[in-house]
């Protein structure tokens, strides 16, 4: 295969079903002939770093010297000691939002026809902090933090992807009424830099409102703009909305590097049967590749893809159909 | 009026449609001859203690003196140096719990029937300890309060809320992966407490997670307990999937005593014109009398409001009926 004009990206596999879908991904871009090269790399099972990290020193450095990687589901070992690797990847490569598009799906049968959202959550801060601690027995203190420079960074994010996105309308999401301070400090952000989108209509919903809405009548929301804890239940729920984890992109933005992922879990019941759905890592990498400006390439891909789903010939188990993942597959090759 | 073995409760009209939403329930009440005595209070537009609330100290004594009270929407005055009502009442008179029961109404066209869920919502710490400050110019330190002696109350609460109302099964949401030590010790708290409920399910779900389930396919879901933030947020969420904040009922709970209150607003653009829907204060008056173990006026009222849903003829315009509250009132009395 030609190296030259090809650009190396990461890839991980994954636990559980993530080396069939990595599979189906692989062999679908093979046969889209996208230029890109995978250069495979692990998440461990024991921690490999003094903090108690799952993935290598070199690993992380590579995917900022590489800039775009592709990830399956993992399994987090528990106990102490270790860090999620999902947290470890945003802190360490500071993957400061999160952004999560959730769109109605042709031939998916879902209370909602007509969604078509985006989560962009801040993946850095808020309740993730990490700070905890017992002030009296009995009395745990957690520390929420805001800053002004993660706020200024996920409201710019959200602006800039509204724009290149065609978007029409941004939405920030918040509790400011109980959080003054906290959540004010962000909603006074987004307000300022939405000056500087004057084309975007912005405005402002609590986020109890915000979940009375989508669950209500999803269809009229756009772009939404959240702290982190808001984003983490948000984006579950714009995935409920749409059929499924298994069909929903994820992307992890940062300054350096993006990492792209499914975020669906391992479903080790299935694994190794052939039976898995590789929609969710598949649109993912469409997503990078769109990020990668290979819009032709993502774009062809994407269609065959909807057009499968559509059809409803070849779905896996999930979705109420028979066909294995290379069955699913093979059909989404034959219309590339 | 005979007023002997009348029992005297608070009302709380409220503003906008508060009103008239209150004779609704004041009508029907009279016609099902509850043996109730209603006592009028106001809540003030101007701060009435240091503390900037909105209440006197009186009425929040009496409310503790006559243990039942039902409020109906109010304007919080925007600005700085007040505390919204609704954190006054919780906080004042430690009205720890906050039930909001969610069910189908036959006759109420939404994208799932078959939903029957309890949201049982921490109210008083957590998130909303109002405790935050800058500590360094643009980082907003915002502290998260989790109490053994909270988690406890909340706890027990909800298991004896299922055992009273027949309830199969509570499910704990938490993000405790991530607040190890805060939603920790919830979890915790939780499972020590499932312990004397053997006859309940007991499960616990990352409140991600729940969203998802929630948005996705709620008919499986019975009662949730967790703290005041998701709590927000999913009674919400609930109310969305059901048909409206219109249409749920909301109950308050301290060991002292209990405020219910229909959670809608008031509605300012048709105040005054009797075309509101009184069946959110209506529902949380009839969880009301369920509490003062006035059962059988209870479901009777409940019956035939259901009954007047179902049939569909006199239903106000957020229904898409055509009657006035008056209208729809006398079609529940004549029901009765
Ligand atoms: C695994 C967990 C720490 C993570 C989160 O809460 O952010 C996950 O739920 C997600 O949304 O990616
Ligand atoms: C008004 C506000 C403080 C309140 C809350 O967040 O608790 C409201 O949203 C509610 O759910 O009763």
């Amino acid at each position: 295969r030609p190296q030259f004009n090809y650009q190396k990206v990461i890839l991980f596999p994954g636990d559980g079903i993530g080396p069939e879908i990595s599979k189906a991904v692989i062999d679908i871009f093979d046969a889209a002939k996208v230029p890109i090269e995978w250069e495979f790399h692990e998440i461990h099972k024991k921690r490999v770093t003094d903090q108690g990290d799952l993935i290598t020193e070199e690993t992380l450095k590579q995917v900022k010297a590489l800039k775009y990687a592709l990830k399956g589901p993992f399994e987090t070992p528990i106990g102490k000691g270790y860090r999620s690797i999902n947290v470890t990847l945003r802190k360490r490569l500071q993957l400061f939002a999160n952004v999560r598009p959730c769109k109605s799906i042709k031939g998916v049968m879902t209370p909602y026809p007509g969604v078509d959202v985006v989560t962009i959550r801040e993946n850095t801060e808020g309740e993730y902090s990490g700070l905890e601690h017992e002030v009296v027995p009995g009395v745990v203190e957690n520390l929420k933090i805001v800053s002004y420079n993660a706020c200024q960074n996920i409201a710019q994010y959200a602006f800039e992807y509204a724009r290149a996105n065609n978007r029409k309308q941004v939405v920030a999401c918040h509790k400011a009424g109980v959080m003054k301070q906290g959540d004010g400090l962000f909603l006074k952000v987004c307000d300022d830099v939405a000056k500087n989108y004057p084309e975007i209509e912005f405005s402002e919903e609590q986020i109890d409102t915000m979940a009375f809405k989508l669950a209500n009548d999803p269809t009229k929301i756009d772009v939404m703009v959240m702290p982190n804890l808001y984003g983490d239940i948000v984006s579950d729920l714009c995935a409920g909305l749409i059929g499924g984890l298994g069909l929903t992109a994820s992307g992890n933005i940062g300054k350096d590097c993006e990492v792209y992922e499914a975020v669906h879990g391992t479903a080790p019941d299935i694994a190794g049967k052939n039976l898995a759905n590789p929609t969710a890592l598949l649109l993912s990498g469409i997503m990078m590749l769109k990020a990668m400006r290979l819009n032709d390439y993502a774009n062809r891909i994407e269609n065959a893809t909807y057009s499968v789903l559509e059809e409803g010939k070849f779905l896996t188990g999930d979705l109420g159909g028979k066909s294995t993942t290379s069955d699913y597959t093979k059909a989404i090759i034959d219309k590339l």
